[in-house]
């Protein structure tokens, strides 16, 4: 039944209750075995015409009627029985004292609950199409409605388009009724139209009310008490509002992620928590594998080829799924204009583009073309608020079910990016109470790098969930694995360092800092873990230990150079720069932040290349607090 | 019904028309409100029997009758009713001057029209047998009569092959109801038999006939007209015929192309031609994307490693889905030496072949091994008819409708191989009048090679065909698109020559011609656009408009060489030999086209085999008419 | 029915039978036609009421009945009618002399067979849960009993998880209708529980006593005479066992093999066998493809990034299909200390692994990793015995019809990996009996080679069938395949080695021996046919037949080698292990036989570690008898 009272029926049980039609009632407003307030508009010989609303009236037959009538006067009548075709027959109810119960038309009857309740019986329905998939069989129509997001199936014609007019976007009135269907409520359709003027106008803005109030991110209390992370929270709760918001409208969401430990801390929070929402929302359970896909980055940016590529499957979904084009949410990775031609392609099919990042940004390149944008530095900030740290409030305020299975997971991320965030000894605190102390915590964060590597361009949801121990069910494996996949790691490490050591040339710069310089081509192990960016991270890592001084550290192949250093004032933006104007030639190009980076040049100019940066670098300042310990890109 | 009159009923209105059933006909060629000619063949005392054919047979009620009968005496009747038992009443017509029409019983009765009209009743059809899918459920037939192919479902026992003994390509008549399943029209198979003797050979020749006349290309006038072109044009016929022949026996076709330019302006308009056709012919609205895929080769010619994967999937789908083994389609591509393993491969498993190419062919190898081959050096033209010119004629032949997407398509096809062919101008006349300048037209050309480029190994349909404008109904994302590529292209190439161009070694040689060289792996950026040998062209072409000159360009990498020359009169091919018979283990291999072209050779070989190409480039006459500016294969 | 008499219904015929039911029997065990012994239990004044069973009862109507009863007293009854209500009538049979066969109430009735003699009937069955499937309708259940493995249809609500609390491994009792479904028997599930206590564990006894006989291998002789391979007979037995154990626990099967010839002659017949045990155990066509997934690998070792993603693969399908981790079988491979990290990455998910291999074992190393390894090593045998002659016998013990197609593959086998075993004559006179003879299986042999090549990560699973003739119907197809094929892969071993042997170095080592070197990275194409080890193999064998005299030959690359020798008395391993302690920064590791083996550096060490690799090599002992002719992996 499609009606609702504007009160709570349960409430006034005392008195006898009778219903007042609203005048745009219609008869499926009505219901067996209630007593409405009907009004008598016609007498004939054999019984009186009534009306409840002004589409529904039916007639009480005399045979049941006591006392004489007049047209105009009212009468409380039980509906008796409805006809085939469609008249109505109702017979007076004996009441004395009763409240008036107010019933308005219902045009929009979802949410799944109220589907439910509903299976089998017609219902109307408004709301925003959100795609049109046609099958062999129907046109399945998605529809957004203020409740919820219901696949409607319409039959013209065995794989033909029903109601081609009817496109995404368009605000629809549906009648049909709610059944089941593979696993989801869907409604077969009875008929479908198009709202238009102010019908569609009334409707849109009661949608957008609904999307509004429901897209709200949830209020949750950070995880820990940080000034530092504040100033990005309105920032992060408007990517949370508008991820809602994009679920809410049906559109999918393709998430690219840094393929590092502290970008899966940031993904995989992100996406288990979208994927539970879509699963509220949508009544599909294919919903939230449909709708959600996570995708590791092998480069530290958004490459034209995986923009490419990635643009060929959203096509080819909207071709044959009749899907949105997607949104793109870039996590830990993003900000720099290295991404600014792979957005620019997007750009072009109007799919909107969310960055959640912590590398050092550069705004003026990227902020035009991001619908969201949320970095630290952007605040004065810096990369030791990690993406993680971020993206677990970020789910949080998505999802904040998925608090208890996140707790550890900041401190996880921290460390990946050996963040000297001083926020780091409460997360740690925080990770410990769940039973991580900081040598297991170190171990997930090896791991997640070591599985990272292997799994290549997989997104290996599974074993990265086990390994991080979100949505994952055996602790005792997510133990084990993490020793082992850890210990792994770090064997090869150290056999890696064992090749590469002894080939590490090094010298004094006129500053006083150490410069040590490795050819990772010929020195180390290729296409084997670790790679070498972080061959040679490890490298600085021990030589600072090893000196206590300052130290830079290059690690160099045929046309590329990761560098990293340690309290000397390098501006490596800067140099790149520089350098790409004094060596004609040298194809240089490159960037990163101020002590750590990595630069491209063309084969034949190495050697040209590294002395003018040696050159450079020998000129800086040394600052003994400048760390270098930023998040790395191999 | 499925009754058809031997006239056309349409044609005399003016004379009432009686029916007059052949021996053959059954019940089913029996329709209400048509009078037919019947005999009286026994006369009880409640009525009189008739006979309208050797099979059908009725009583006509002594109610209803008038006058007296004998055994023999004509009688027009029409169809009262069937009763359950399948008995038939009729009553008489009375009919003064009638015309006489034969009924022919019909044993085919198919065509997508027909199938539709004829819902839910049972028909006859016959066909040859063009794919068996067994399903979990039914096992599917799918049958190529004179009108389409149909599906035609079979039903065992759930997941049992029905008909065992009948196989793709033998000849069968089936009785059944089509009905609407899954998108498309399918018949519920009632009975289905082999045709033997002289039936499978009656019709067999009435397939072939139907086959032939409706492979027939469509007579399209030429864009413009273009003398070379006439020579070519029987030949393209030939392979459009073969084409629609192949879709007409639902045999699969995989479309392997050049990635380039002209390549995709070729590959595109086919593909969608073959597409449509598909989908007019057969009854099953996933046929266009089963038994058609297109896909861009990266190497000039048909690897190994294509071939064997290209015949994986064949067999596979062979083995799960019942397909015919496809005809694979080579275009801008497939005429070389270098092509024949992979043929001859496909060859053991009589896999059609058919090349639509304009690189330099050599007939004598792959002559035997192609079913067509359309090339202009055929006939004594050359590359400057490119294949995508080539092409839209024959998409254009297989389904003319396409005829209005595709007007700018040859020009696009022309610019990107640089055609100097003296239809360019009409070509560029013929897309200005569709609002396409050259610059426009060019700005295609560069988008198309930057999307091959980051696609790589996928098709990326409709991002070419938004790029290209055909099929794809955006123009503003289309322009802007197209716009953002180029520029894009234009920039990357820019960088590359500005990192490359101050590694140029320039010498004169003693012929007067300047020789370029570069080492495209030490001075180029590798992994990026532009790919080595496009390097070499944009650098061999800046250097001709600066020194206006003959000019050879040589890119070369640690295994190979890219060449070009303009105003020298090279025969590289020819030099190749030359270079493998004199250079001792410098595995030398190779080709191209006189002036242009690509060699290979064992890494440390690489000086020596250089050398001895410059001085052979040395000793060649200058010839200021000769241009490299043919498609060249990186 | 679901009655089972306790006899042979078949074996009495001459003497009337009465059936009578255990107490614990229902109506469910009760047939029409058949008499029963009942006990009188009531009288009324229109019949008597009889029990046959405790919940067995119904009325004999007085009609039907003559004499007089008392309650006790013995009756002979058949069932007359049931009415909907379930209430029974019976009536009286007259008997004289009678045996009584007893028959018990039967809880479990499955089994392929059985299944589809009762469809559309309620039976029970009991068994262990292999899989649970949850689809968008209902949750499928796969239950393996004594007789098979059938999907048993469970409906809660659409998509909504049935009976929750089962899991995979869980005994239960199912009662419900076997219909056909989507090609299968499946059963439509009225009730399902969890078998417990007493009631599991005899369930559980009885299930693995069944799946104890059951996956009894067959005992079958193996093709040929040969003492050597009896050593190894039982184990394979083992394997077999715990294959077809596997199967009956519907568990899958990844197999993963060597890329050479002597790999897949070791892989298909044993893929094949288990695909057809599959169909034979499970009521569920797709059940040989989804339950077993062949793939090469490309490194002679597990690699951990092939382990990730056949993990990552395992645990979407665990995920989205309910499936059991699968076991994991290595064929011509993984019996090194290589292998062990990726073991143990599987071994936290608890998968089996097990390896039949002929490489050189490192028991040590993967023996606690394995649940079975077949290895000749292990039985004081060597790689003569080839893995494929292995594996042909444990896929006749698996499915013992496939023999009469797997006669020539073991000499395939040995003829791919040379091997010199006395069992060669034998295998090629079998060979030959089938029309092998060498030269034809030599070309197999080629042609596999050939076609892994190019295959590189797919299995091509119908193309590598088609050469070996296995599987395959099209004999001419296969023969003129096979020619090309070799005919193609001789070729271009000679184009590779006329590039490559101008740059043989040679010199003759201190002890006598012949020491070739090539670079292969420089002086052979790359990335074509043949590979470097198979490069360096070719060259070592033509210099075997040149020089008669012992030879050593070293392939290698810029941070590899190929060593390959013939009478000389190397230690491979050992100098492996000498070069890794002397040369530091060199990241020497490697392996391999005395004999044959390859070896990794890093690129900036290559001729410190060569050199040093020679000088251990002069210093070696010349011993003829010594052949490198064993299997080499590239």
């Amino acid at each position: 039944m499609t009606c609702d009272s504007a009160g709570d029926p349960g409430a006034d049980d005392g008195d006898s209750v009778v219903y007042d039609l609203a005048s745009d009632c219609t008869a499926d407003d009505v219901e067996y075995d209630r007593p409405y307030l009907a009004e008598i508009n016609g007498i004939v010989d054999y019984g009186v015409f009534v009306d409840l609303s002004d589409s529904v009236s039916g007639l009480v037959h005399e045979s049941v009627l006591e006392g004489t009538y007049a047209v105009g006067d009212e009468l409380v009548v039980e509906l008796e029985s409805v006809r085939e075709n469609g008249d109505m027959a109702f017979e007076p109810v004996d009441v004395d004292d009763y409240t008036l119960r107010q019933v308005s038309h219902d045009y929009a009857l979802t949410g799944t609950d109220r589907l439910e309740s509903n299976l089998g019986e017609q219902i109307h329905l408004e709301g925003e199409v959100t795609q049109v998939k046609q099958t062999g069989g129907p046109t399945i129509f998605h529809i957004a409605d203020e409740d919820g997001v219901v696949p409607c199936a319409a039959f013209e014609e065995a794989g033909v388009r029903a109601y081609p007019s009817i496109e995404v976007g368009d605000v629809v009135r549906v009648t049909g009724a709610p059944e089941h269907r593979e696993g989801s409520v869907q409604i077969e359709v009875d008929g479908l139209s198009k709202l238009e003027d102010q019908d569609a106008e009334d409707a849109r803005e009661r949608l957008e009310n609904a999307f509004e109030t429901r897209a709200e991110p949830h209020d949750v209390e950070p995880l820990i008490d940080w000034p530092a992370f504040e100033k990005l929270r309105p920032n992060l709760e408007e990517v949370a509002r508008l991820l809602r918001r994009t679920v809410l409208e049906g559109r999918p969401i393709r998430v690219r992620h840094h393929a590092d430990g502290d970008g899966m801390c940031a993904a995989v929070p992100v996406q288990i928590a979208l994927e539970r929402f879509i699963a509220d929302v949508h009544e599909d359970d294919d919903a939230p594998r449909h709708l959600i896909k996570r995708l590791p980055s092998k480069a530290p940016f958004y490459e034209m080829e995986d923009a490419t590529r990635d643009l060929n499957f959203a096509l080819e979904d909207r071709e044959r799924h009749g899907q949105q084009l997607p949104l793109l949410l870039m996590l830990d990775n993003g900000s720099t204009a290295e991404d600014v031609p792979a957005y620019e392609t997007l750009a072009h099919y109007d799919i909107p583009i969310v960055a959640v990042d912590h590398h050092h940004p550069d705004p003026d390149a990227v902020g035009d073309l991001l619908d969201a944008h949320v970095n630290p530095y952007l605040h004065d900030e810096d990369y030791r608020i990690t993406t993680g740290m971020l993206c677990v409030e970020l789910a949080r305020m998505i999802y904040p079910d998925l608090t208890e299975e996140l707790r550890h997971v900041p401190a996880v991320a921290g460390l990946s990016d050996r963040s000297k965030a001083d926020a780091m000894e409460d997360y740690l605190e925080l990770a410990a109470a769940e039973g991580y102390d900081e040598e297991r915590l170190q171990d997930v964060s090896e791991a997640l790098d070591y599985a990272a590597f292997w799994l290549r361009y997989n997104s290996g949801d599974q074993l990265i969930q086990d390994l991080l121990q979100v949505d994952s069910d055996d602790e005792e494996r997510h133990r084990e694995l993490v020793s082992f996949f850890a210990d792994r790691a770090r064997e090869e490490v150290d056999e890696q360092l064992e090749a590469a050591t002894p080939h590490l040339e090094h010298e004094t710069l006129d500053n006083g800092a150490h410069l040590y310089r490795i050819d990772v081509e010929n020195h180390a192990h290729r296409f084997t873990y670790p790679a070498p960016g972080k061959t040679t991270g490890e490298i600085h890592d021990r030589k600072i230990e090893e000196t206590g001084d300052p130290v830079i550290t290059v690690g160099y192949g045929p046309d590329f150079a990761v560098l990293r250093s340690d309290g000397v004032r390098l501006d490596i933006p800067n140099m790149v720069s520089e350098l790409e104007a004094e060596i004609a030639g040298g194809g240089v190009s490159g960037g990163g932040h101020l002590v750590v980076g990595s630069i491209k040049f063309v084969t034949g100019k190495r050697e040209e290349v590294i002395d003018a940066l040696v050159e450079k670098m020998a000129e800086a300042d040394i600052d003994e607090a400048l760390s270098s310990a930023a998040p790395i890109d191999d």
